[in-house]
């Protein structure tokens, strides 16, 4: 009645209807904590000499699979992949999540690279666009070779692992954080 | 000497200069991490049942002192402690870390308060100011109270274990991940 009530108030503001609910002594703030429906797991790897560790949260749609053993090995599997890529400033999880300025900057070294080289102006625009996927593959986790199987991507073994449990599986996010970076 | 040259040609300027080597194609972009001196451990804590997760970095100044055992305990029970935390949307290490605008928005809404409980006026910023500081030892870590003894905040037990061990120890960064958050 109450949470009726603040969403009138606030013609249905859900933000603004916390605000009221806590002026007036109702809600307890920052309680809701912007949680959306799902399972999974988070999951963490500490590489041996604890230097280097990971943090990783993977969801699906049960229970059930996220207690599926077979899942919980692949999401093992990813945490380690991700505490073995190279220290980059930052890793994505997509190519939609790396920046447009760092690809330009990619660009731009690419082209300088190739004119230092001395190739053919004609060719000079798929050597960059080859340098350009070896980057993402570097930088973004979804692109990479699985270091469990470098045949496929990690894209691939999320895909594969979701068609074998049908469920819908994302990798949601991860960090890494390697001592004294 | 590449490198030498390349901060001459750049006046010094450090990430001017790894991108002239790039260009150069002589040093490998990236490869630098941002890396300071500085020992220490990365540890994790996933709570069982696998919803919480939290990723912890703490520094000290020698190896010597990364391997201690009292070291070891009082990061796990520390990564321990950023798991128990109540579900915030963000919580920070230092009251400096809490964005301005969250501090202004938290009076707003305690002002709110008090004259909603017709408190007087000439107690009124004293009571805000219990209220913010409460706030702030629910979302800094460093001003939380330990959860193995709360009768101390996290501060005081980070600098009795420096001052223990006779190094720099610092709580340099965590993360939290609560399932579907």
């Amino acid at each position: 009645m109450d949470c009726k009530r603040a969403l009138e108030a606030t013609n249905g503001d859900f933000d603004l209807a916390i605000d009221y609910l806590r002026k007036k002594g109702i809600a307890k703030g920052e309680a809701r904590s912007g949680r959306t429906a799902g399972q999974g797991i988070v999951e963490a790897y500490i590489h041996p000499g604890g230097r280097i560790g990971v943090l990783i949260e993977v969801s699906c749609e049960t229970d059930f699979v996220a207690r599926n053993e077979e899942f919980l090995h692949t999401v093992r599997d990813l945490a380690m992949q991700v505490a073995a890529a190279v220290p980059m400033a930052a890793i994505a999880l997509t190519k939609d999540e790396v920046p447009a300025e760092k690809i330009a900057h990619e660009l731009e070294i690419y082209k300088a690279q190739i004119e230092a080289e001395g190739k053919p102006a004609q060719i000079a625009e798929k050597i960059a666009q080859g340098k350009l996927d070896k980057y993402f593959q570097d930088v973004c986790l979804l692109e990479q070779p699985f270091i469990k199987d470098p045949k496929v991507k990690v894209r691939e073994v999320v895909l594969e692992l979701a068609g074998k449990l049908k469920e819908n599986i994302q990798i949601r996010r991860f960090t890494r954080f390697a001592l004294g970076e």
